[in-house]
């Protein structure tokens, strides 16, 4: 049986629930994180909790407990749940209130854990690698902030599904890659740059990607912080993507079009290696 | 006690729960309308459902069940929290799934309706007008779908909260008002013309504007729909808004200006007093 935290109690998952009027449920008022678990370990769970103490701040939500507290739930629901690889989801929001735009003048912010067994993409996975296409960007103004307010990345996750993708890539007015529906875009150019669109209100913060921005300038590989077209992403030697739970995964197509010779290429190889690597080794996990 | 109805159950309000992995709550993977009961009749309940209808039909979710039936439950949870004035809200939810963005492969979509006892604005409230402020529209690119997407709209109601005023307007990149975060918005221009932003993708459309467009072409008032700028606002003779809640009520500063003189405009009473006169009568109501 499932057991999830919901607001101070462990509970088997077809009793994890939460009140109709929790403001999660009418407004999409709240943030989440998505971490991964490696062997009983939570990988960069510290960065996690940052990002989820600047979410709640740029949304103006108090936080739902101390860190502290917050590191014995989770690993509580992992080892409640015997996961030892997999993830955890964990989403806060205002609380309860009688429903009203604004917010509520008390309301007791709402925590929800859960986790899931999940593997990291195969060896098979990365060398199928995935196929992704193009969208208009249609979300919101602060994609920086991690929200649930994910409609938009539904509609664009599925019309990938529907396409026979696995991804899809937001293109801004510019004609310029913001990210994808649930990961950043990376591509490789020609001088073996690796390249990815700088942090700012456009894109979320991906931890993965901080973490294979540090692996790569270690490996001394040139990376650059710049926005990319599609065109020169269609052109480019290679293209993968990053996030927690796709770690890095080869990108082999894009629009339908293959991407170098459409295999996973080597610098993208070289970066997941060395993510693997960080993720086995004691580095930033606890 | 307050109830709701919950998936097939009138649960007492604080029992009336959804389950975490509610498509509502991880993704804002629903649409809703409010509707306003007048002594126990619905005004234009059917517009409602027409327009929850588009709303599933445009994110591929499939209606929880028959108009008929939600009629009756709708009819239901006034009846059974002895409402005669007040408003029904809808809400409809792909349902529940293991979290993943894609559209799951079988889910059942989740129903809420619920109710509160709310007066139409006094005349006191009428009197007094709202502010309103304005802020760059930040919303996703489909606010016409009646989505739970709500955080910007949330952010823009408490910005306007913070400074004093009622309502928020959303101001495009070209400078011209979209509509409020949760009202359509209008203006009366020099030659006694009302203007509002025609349809289209970028505004809901909204069933009280669309009553409101229909009684001031009855009562012979000239009305354009074009978009109109900040600037144009600012200058107008009167202005207003329009919402199933705020029926129709004067927006007498826009920014901390007064429009016209400061108070309600004559063809703002106009309206207010038509619009009065048709949920009096059985007009639409049901």
């Amino acid at each position: 049986m499932h057991i999830a935290y919901v607001n101070g109690r462990y509970l088997a998952r077809d009793r994890a629930a939460v009140n109709v009027e929790d403001r999660g449920y009418q407004f999409a008022d709240g943030v989440y994180e998505v971490i991964a678990a490696q062997g009983g370990r939570l990988i960069d769970l510290e960065r996690h909790f940052d990002r989820l103490d600047r979410s709640l701040a740029a949304l103006d939500i108090v936080r739902p407990c101390e860190r502290a507290a917050l590191r014995v739930i989770v690993r509580e629901v992992l080892r409640r749940n015997r996961i030892r690889d997999g993830i955890v989801y964990m989403q806060v929001t205002r609380g309860v209130a009688r429903r009203n735009h604004a917010f509520p003048a008390a309301a007791v912010p709402a925590l929800v854990v859960t986790a899931a067994r999940k593997q990291p993409p195969s060896q098979a996975a990365v060398e199928r690698g995935v196929k992704v296409i193009t969208v208009p960007e249609t979300r919101w103004k602060r994609p920086d902030i991690k929200s649930v307010a994910l409609l938009p990345n539904v509609l664009a996750k599925q019309q990938a599904m529907a396409a026979g993708a696995e991804e899809a890539w937001f293109v801004d007015e510019a004609g310029r890659v913001t990210e994808g529906s649930s990961t950043n875009a990376w591509i490789v150019t020609g001088p073996a740059e690796v390249v990815t669109r700088p942090l700012g209100r456009d894109i979320l913060a991906g931890i993965t990607r901080d973490v294979v921005l540090e692996t790569a300038r270690e490996s001394n590989i040139r990376v650059v912080e710049r926005s990319f077209t599609v065109d020169e992403a269609k052109g480019a030697r290679e293209a993968f993507i990053t996030s927690t739970t796709s770690w890095v995964l080869p990108v082999v197509a894009i629009d339908g079009a293959p991407v170098g010779d459409g295999r996973p290429g080597p610098v993208t190889r070289l970066l997941l290696d060395a993510y693997r690597r960080r993720v086995a080794g004691d580095a930033g996990s606890s």
